[in-house]
């Protein structure tokens, strides 16, 4: 715990605000690893327990992760993601001032399993299921599987690539509006092959969000999966 | 990917649908290790990669948990927990036919640092903070540490002590209704402390939620961050 009962402003609150200016500034890059305590604690001329509860201001602020055994980190992005009835990717990120890319990665047909079932499809009927993966500043962000019906959405993974964007595909496809009925939110840690994608070690746990759309005449269109990378999204619920 | 275009109920399916039987009906107990892949496949007569495929569906269900080089266990609790306007742990978990108890494990009073300022006391206000512990069946599923304005709420520690809920505390307090405005939702793995009280390992990750409470007159009467097992906790957001 960083708390204490020390006066306002006490030596360590001071460096912390110090180290904060710095990293909303920009001049502390995100993903920059910090000097160690002991050249930390020199630069500011403090004793090495002092700069520590600065450290531990900062993580729990969320501006620096502290990473057992490999030392500490500017936190690279922490982005926003507004989980809503419309909720959407790129807007969400937008709204952070960051543009999102997303790419296809792979697409197949699929008649049995979960995804369908999700769907509400009639036995034998086919779901698209789109691999897709969103990045910001070209660093991967989200894994997402992402299951449409095939039959009332032919070329959902054709309209998919063509655009980068859902929204986009969905409306060339003729679906003006959709909403999303409900998430649940979860975390583990990524397997081997989702780690890679992110680009991120298997040892830092993705909050895995799935969830339901439905169009305006309350067909389920989508069912799907999203992974974020926890050191770069958190998720945000209004109770407005 | 557990996804295949094999015929409706599969070899696997229906091993999978055995197995999700045991499971539901409670005899497959939570917690319960499966035997290992050799020892089922023989159970179910055939062969290991069509057993490995009805774990990996059940797995993705949710039902089972592959832990690397641990083994394949029932998943144990999933307690659906809603993020909303009135969101109340005890209440939440008594609607999924569960009862909690919460424990007091310590408190402190903090005059600086993130909890007044999260609380917007001014300064040299004192803030109550509440370390809590919350099990279901005698097992912990999550921490909080909650802080609430001393001023206002004088006897908070003792009063969540006495009834272990801080609805009731807060009540006793005479806050008859209070309110989340916004909930942050992430997630990371514990600390050693954090994994310990959780009885958990540390390589397993939790969910961190964070929230501002506000009472009838728009006071923020709480800011808290709750830590809850990611085995045992699921997180719902209804959009509606």
């Amino acid at each position: 715990m960083t708390l204490d009962r020390a006066e306002p402003a006490a030596r360590w609150q001071r460096i912390a605000q110090a180290l904060r200016e710095d990293i909303t500034a920009g001049r502390l890059a995100p993903g920059t690893q910090l000097p160690n305590e002991t050249q930390l604690a020199a630069r500011f001329d403090v004793h090495r327990h002092t700069l520590r509860q600065a450290v531990r201001q900062l993580a729990h602020e969320g501006h620096l992760r502290v990473l057992q055994g490999r030392g500490t980190f500017v936190r690279e992005l922490v982005l926003d993601y507004a989980l809503q009835r419309r909720t959407r990717l790129t807007e969400n990120l937008a709204h952070a001032g960051e543009r999102a890319t997303r790419e296809l990665l792979s697409h197949e047909q699929v008649v049995t399993g979960p995804w369908p079932r999700a769907l509400q499809l009639r036995a034998g009927e086919a779901a698209a299921l789109l691999h897709t993966r969103a990045s910001v500043r070209g660093r991967p962000i989200g894994l997402s599987l992402s299951a449409y019906p095939q039959a009332l959405l032919p070329g959902m993974a054709e309209a998919f690539a063509a655009t980068g964007s859902v929204t986009a595909a969905l409306r060339a496809l003729g679906v003006q509006d959709y909403q999303r009925a409900r998430s649940t939110v979860s975390c583990r840690l990524p397997t081997a092959d989702e780690a890679d994608l992110l680009a991120r070690s298997h040892q830092e746990p993705v909050l895995v969000v799935q969830y339901l759309s439905h169009d305006g005449q309350g067909r389920v269109i989508e069912a799907a999966r999203t992974l974020f990378a926890s050191d770069a999204v958190q998720l945000s619920v209004e109770h407005g």
